[in-house]
């Protein structure tokens, strides 16, 4: 295959999705968003319409207009474009995956159904073999995250029967806390590019070998994640070590708020100054004004900003 | 309003949606399909594109296609149909919605979404009038599922705030076993109708006062429903008991084959005669030709069929 | 067996365990409840150093302390006193099933161990059995409680396997909503009682033929209950129902609040007048003296008390 | 305090506890146990009476005697011995605690009561702390395993309030797989041992600077898992890595038999030699004799004895 030789590594950030004050879709804001991201972040991989794009609460339309937008964005000075491209329509996913493919994207990724759950791993499998078949040029990665599908398959073996059955599968976006299998599907299929999706504590996904990671936080907290990887693969683990407990205060501080994605959302726009809007219903933020002058003083005592 | 005077109540069949054998949708089935409903069930309402439906499965096209079908079909010979138009997206909701009143549905409900979940309650009711105002001349109903959803809100106070904010909020297809929840709705708010969802436990909704049942056992054991529904209704509290209990006998059997919503579908095809095919990925039936006869015979010895 | 002809039904009252201000087991206070479950709450049964009595916070002689007192004062004024024999090791309710043979209770219970689960249904069904072989000449009762043990195996399975290997077996206290399975043990093991124990729904289960009930809120709403029962057993299901509804706002005030088993103990010595003291830790009560104004201005708005 | 000095670090076995086959406490083995562990697997610390050591299903009794017996064998030859005294009951905890002071243990640690569950973390402190204050001597650790017990407070904020409340608290066996909280704990409170209890990821919890960790794979595997402390202290990453893979693998093939504990017990009597008996009720193993072939085999082949 064409993309044999190219690997998914380092850091991708799971893109949020600009909109305007009403939540429609922003596209005009996504060149200054790429920006950004490379110049200031120092981030060079996208993870487009996924859960932090909220690419479940757009329409098949919205979705293609982004991704359009996004890789056109892009192009020549990122390095990937992964579009989510998970439904829980089979149908539309497979519209999702050929577009992905017409307008030049770099992967495509699905997540499990999340209502209807599968019958089966065994149907999993075909359900992802149907979508990854609509788009045979593209690699293709499974979207693990337990927590919001209600799906818990052991992923090592879903990458078995993904690798005999699918042969533009590439790997899996593993976004869980389950060490075992995340370090099952490192040792035993190498051959797959294993991202890990915990933001608050990719550090024990890095030394099980994780090969890059996927999150919404290194939006903006994605040149501090980059000196944390780079002080564990030269081999210095307490400055890794300090990065990640800075970042884990910082996550227990948003957290210890009873906030989640809405806000991360509003502390994006804060930080790099992009104006992203409010996000889409069901999604309601609870930002308040003047939360984000603690928000900013928490993260300069931290030395995260 | 001009819906004030009707009210929702009796079996109303959550519909299965008949497909081809490669899993398209199968529209010229479902003249047939009414009158099987009709004749030998004796159920006059139907819910439309719901989890039995697989409507979370289909793409917005598609679920538009089969409401203005069963709209047509069931024209002069049921007495409501109710559409779900329930979506990850609001966007595509809404425009189910517009959709269901102009093909002249009776009457729309929506199930939380389930992939990001509301941020709070208030989230969720303001969706839900974004979706109630699309249509804002039909019925709305919330549909409460909280085991596929992983969202569990008390309905009781759904309803307080829903009757605040949404004119057309009509009441709540209720599909889970806290009848203390469920007694709440029935016993504080008159002038919604409450419909039990949980097929396998009705009795212990009637004895709440449940206006009606919405499920996909009425599809097929519909006729026998109705039978306990008017026992009970006529102080013949052994009579229902006993069928019930004929009833939860059946489901055992279903359930500890490891059976769900796919075996059912196949199960409604074995019994009426009408071909419904397939479900769609993810979903897939285990039941395989032999177990035909023996599903038979166990609802032979029930005296189900 | 000599307990052949004796069944157990009506109301059964979860007793709270009387404790002094540094939660010391106060057993003279133990008369006075008696007296005033039979006299005001025309209560007839007691269940134990169940989950209401601390039964699992208590050590093994002062819950033989405790069942001897109890026994001692219900004799000649109750019908029957259940003892919770249920541990998380076998040898402990081995032990305490042996005592409560010889101190002259009526029957024993256990509730499955918590915290190391049982390897199967069998492995339960055997350590069952070994606890009723320690007393069998007692009826014994399986207590099932999923929400605070997190087994849930399918109860009309473990009675067919407890009929066929314990011969003292005769039933289930049942604390659980899935009226599928309630329903299935009534129907088809009509020599077992099959006793309801969530109180806030019992007349769901009543209409699945429910014998009895078992419960906490019957220490200070017994009367109010039994009313209810009968009003159930003599036809009046409007009048049945008024008072599950009355029942249900008052304990939808008391959960909103965030409460739960410390502060029902607190309620009840206020609604009985009988010093029952604080709850033992780990359990913590959060009552605060201005809120019995307000308790009972809610029971008697509600016309419970 | 006497104990300021002693930090606990490195491997600490989760003892199983030996019986005779009819799970009689089966003392006489313990020596021989205890020299297996120091001589072939170079462990030496104990942790006595946990969840692997079934000390739930124990009486009081049989705990103290087990206790006894573990520090006696120790004495010499190993460096600390931790008795666990978690129950149900608080009485017995402190009753266990003040005789694990009285016969020579190191330190005492408890888990949460999981039937009746803690009020609040404040009262789930004020539970900690009247058992530590029952041997004041002794170093306490909170044993967090929300998996079994089914309660999950954040433990960084327990070390909070502990620190402030128990003097004799001296750090957390953390039985979890949430690393966030983990790293919380060893970044925010250096005085404090924090050990890890999720064998089949403890590499995770290294690279967090975990001080040790506790768990039942050390009574067979512990000469490997020291390899992989070893390598992973002196900075060969790779090797720590294969050999926490080699693990996995194991473990896999373990559970993917559907095995936990029960069968854990007989791999340990296997492996060294030691007759361990078979598990107290409602624990019961599924292990066949001609497993026993297969398990070796695979232990072989991943190079783990």
């Amino acid at each position: 295959m064409e993309f044999a030789g190219k690997r998914l590594k380092g850091l991708i950030a799971a893109t949020f999705t600009p909109m305007t004050s009403n939540s429609d879709i922003n596209l005009p804001v996504i060149k200054q968003y790429v920006d950004y991201l490379v110049q200031k972040q120092h981030v060079r991989n996208i993870f487009v319409n996924g859960t932090t794009g909220e690419g479940m609460s757009l329409s098949v339309q919205e979705r293609k207009c982004l991704a359009e937008e996004w890789v056109k964005q892009a192009r020549g000075k990122m390095d990937n474009v992964i579009i989510h491209v998970g439904c829980l329509s089979l149908s539309d996913s497979k519209d999702l995956a050929a577009h992905a493919a017409s307008c030049g994207a770099d992967a495509i990724s699905i997540v499990c159904p999340s209502f209807l759950k599968p019958s089966s791993l065994d149907a999993l499998v075909l359900y992802m073999k149907e979508v990854a078949f609509a788009a045979p040029s593209l690699p293709f990665y499974y979207y693990h995250i337990p927590r919001l599908t209600g799906t818990t398959y052991q992923i090592c073996e879903l990458l078995r029967k993904a690798k005999e059955n699918i042969p533009s599968f590439r790997g899996v976006k593993f976004t869980d806390v389950n060490l075992m299998d995340f370090g099952l599907c490192v040792s035993q299929y190498k051959e797959f590019d294993c991202l890990y999706g915990v933001d608050e504590q990719l550090l024990g996904a890095l030394a099980f070998g994780a090969h890059g990671a996927v999150g919404s936080t290194y939006n903006y907290l994605g040149k501090k994640n980059g000196d944390m990887m780079a002080a564990f693969e030269g081999g210095n683990l307490q400055e890794a070590r300090k990065i990640q407990c800075s970042l884990q205060e910082f996550l227990l501080f948003v957290f210890d708020m009873g906030w989640g994605l809405p806000e991360f959302k509003d502390i994006m726009s804060q930080i790099s100054g992009i104006p992203l809007g409010p996000p889409r219903l069901p999604l309601y933020s609870s930002v308040k004004s003047d939360h984000h002058d603690s928000i900013r003083t928490k993260m300069l005592k931290l030395d995260l900003i």
